[in-house]
């Protein structure tokens, strides 16, 4: 048997042996803890001992808990990825593709599944409505464990959402509402319970500011989310800061993580190194915490083990595969996850829209004049070198910002696609290189043949904080 | 100048050099924060990297704020000691003396101050009073900016009181009264305001026990606490795990402390590695954090920067090193320090008492029976080889474990020097190396020249559970 199971083994790529290990770890704890029958047990460590010895001999390595093969851990440190490889990590979005980073790669190296036509067709049978647009386009386009919690709704079982930010600048930019958007439209439809944590220490530990500003900009930050329109009495905001000294839960359960992840780990996971301060080192505990509903006594009445859905951009994934790693050794469920793709950035998709380069980035305080000029001065666009061409051509969808904007903005799939279509034919522009041919998303055309923006949506985001 | 100065370094350690560094990057911070003359900055500065480049020369390593030499660092660090070096950190002390610990080496490779008579007696001068025999004795032996203490006793500025206990097991052991017994002293003399922290997170993390447990310990050992007698209206005592709950300050300093210290700083202090979990590196910042007054705004009306002053023995030193480091970074006073020599375990002072050895401890919760059964079977003697030895040299005060629970707990100077005096001569005791010449700490001899031990103040702590 030991010798038939190693030949399917070596089959495995390292990263699915370790998990075939993790998971039949899980299973002697499980067996150890029902009080199963001895002969049960022994067979499952045996199991166990085959797994080891075959991930051994694979990647050269003794296996550790918690700690996946080097393939993995690589992903979030950009000095050692392959020179052809995107580098994600929660702290840098960087490719050389002008079309964005390849989710379907990203996929298959974070261990995460896509979210297939099967997968949305569930949603919509679940919710009984048509599934939102980011995911028909692909916008959220990979999750783990998404079934669990539709199997949970089906079965009428509790479960709640969890998103973040982290309040690095005063203003919010419209890439950082995509998690909010897509979770304010599952709250609608799943009606559940919503956390939304403001990491004001994370920030504070990162960057060059006090404690007291990282905690106005959570303030701030938390305007703009409520803008979003959540329901008001399903929903918690909370800063960090302010958070850990009121609750009776959060800081047990932040503990809890922190005896089951080692430096070793987040060092594998964050690329951290030893000149790193104590805080950041730890901090990955304070973003896993609130995936378990006991971290919210007042919330949850008490109740502990409420499945808990976090829908985040797909940079956020480590610490959620740090948080699922420890989950079920400190008697808790997993988190189910959504990914979304990132916001590209004005000047193109090869990185995320970053708040910290304002000629990057459009901000919901900015005024519409102010997003119309950053727009026709930074966006990338998918114009062709010359007149001749872009007549001939028509505009390249796949790279210009302002389509791919658009694909996150304008709900009509038919008008979408009107647009998509008309780029051929329909330029009346002069100025290829300089103005934006395909509008802004949130400045959406009126007329299609003009490639002057004009405002349709704009001022509802533009006018956040005034909200 | 920087010729002779350079000239006047050679003779500094690298310790020593260390502290000057440190001290004169203080002296140049605080230049610039009072606005000073631009010349007297820019000497200062000169003198700074002239410090720098002395320390280089000598060490081999680039100056790092808070991370001392080598020889500094290897106190805490087993492994790489030298041979004949007393092993002291926050989890073990061991040394081959069966006198015990050399602790005037340790006040040397500490960087600490000898508690000398000078001291003890401004002491006496600013309290009015004989001091505790814990500082006649020498068992309080060393400390840190005690004089600053007096300075603001003595012009009428505030300071206050931080000691604490890691809850590892349900009941406490005499030794563990030590720091207590004396802050209460202290509580008395000087009328000020004390914290006690329980570190139940900290006995979580490093033991096998679950969250619950360690509170559990925690709340039994606040008994234990309660019962030394402490001020009721000027005492604080919390529990880890409840308080960063409730705290709206203590979070925001643990997070400060964690920002200003790196991995390699907490791998130097207290030899860590990166196999150890997160919370184990980052949990020196939760024992740092209640030297400043703002983690305690309830007590003190959220008045910041009210001097600390912590009694505790010497092997929490590291914590405090490392704190005093970060304090003038994050704008808070150093504490200062009084410490203790350790306690010594029954079967002699090569090493301290320890809850996890039973057979090495006297707990509160033992019966006179159960102490007279341990002292009597365990507590090493300084008794000679052969009757004949004995009556001719007398017991060995310097050994004899139940000699040294006297110094500790007979208060009376003049009957503890009757009782050493009378070792030659007075004893009758015929089974030398089965009993105890000197008789208990905890079970007073009522009559000098019998070797059976007689209640006389065990009572008190035999009961302490009771009150």
């Amino acid at each position: 048997m030991a010798d038939s199971l190693n030949c399917d083994l070596k089959s495995l790529s390292p990263l699915q042996l370790f998990e075939r290990v993790t998971e039949q770890g899980e299973k002697v704890r499980a067996l150890k803890a029902g009080k199963a029958p001895k002969d049960e047990i022994d067979a499952a460590v045996r199991m166990l001992l085959s797994l080891k010895l075959s991930y051994k001999t694979t990647t050269g390595q003794d296996y550790q808990a918690g700690l996946p093969p080097k393939d993995l851990v690589l992903i979030n440190n950009g000095t050692t990825k392959e020179e052809d490889e995107d580098l994600v990590d929660p702290w840098n979005v960087q490719t050389s593709n002008a079309k964005g980073v390849d989710y379907d790669k990203l996929i298959v190296r974070f261990g995460s599944s896509k979210i297939d036509t099967d997968l949305i067709n569930r949603i919509e049978r679940a919710i009984g409505q048509k599934p939102h647009h980011f995911l028909r386009r692909g916008i959220f386009f990979s999750h783990r464990d998404m079934d669990q919690i539709l199997d949970a709704y089906e079965n009428k079982k509790p479960f709640y959402l969890y998103t973040g930010r982290g309040p690095s600048s005063q203003a919010m930019h419209v890439g950082h509402l995509i998690p909010f958007l897509f979770t304010k439209w599952l709250q609608e439809v799943f009606d559940v319970p919503l956390v939304i944590q403001l990491t004001d220490d994370e920030k504070y530990l990162w960057k060059d500011m006090t404690v007291e500003k990282a905690y106005e900009y959570a303030r701030e930050n938390a305007k703009d989310i409520i803008a979003c329109g959540f329901d008001i009495n399903k929903t918690f905001i909370f800063s960090d800061l302010d958070y850990l000294g009121t609750s009776a839960g959060f800081y047990k359960n932040i503990v809890k993580v922190q005896k089951h992840v080692t430096f070793n780990q987040v060092k594998g996971i964050f690329g951290f190194t030893d000149s790193d301060c104590i805080g950041k080192i730890s901090f990955p505990a304070i973003q896993a915490a609130p995936s378990f509903s006991s971290s919210f006594p007042q919330i949850f009445n008490g109740k502990e083990n409420i499945q808990c859905l976090i829908p985040c951009a797909i940079d956020q994934d480590p610490y959620f595969r740090m948080t699922r790693d420890v989950a079920p050794r400190i008697g808790q469920p997993k988190p189910a996850l959504l990914h979304s793709v990132f916001f590209p950035a004005l000047q193109g998709a090869q990185t995320k829209m970053s708040a910290s380069d304002p000629n990057s980035s459009i901000f919901l305080t900015d005024t519409p004049k102010q997003i119309k000029t950053k727009i026709n001065k930074h966006a990338f666009s998918g114009g062709r070198d010359t007149i001749e061409e872009h007549r001939k051509y028509g505009g390249n969808c796949d790279v210009d910002v302002s389509f791919m904007y658009l694909t996150f903005f304008l709900e009509d799939d038919d008008r979408l696609e009107q647009l998509k279509q008309l780029s051929p034919a329909g330029n009346s522009c002069k100025k290829i290189k300089t103005c934006r041919f395909f509008s802004s998303p949130l400045l959406l055309p009126t007329q299609e043949q003009s490639c002057v923006p004009t405002l349709c949506c704009a001022v509802p985001f533009g006018n956040l904080k005034h909200i």
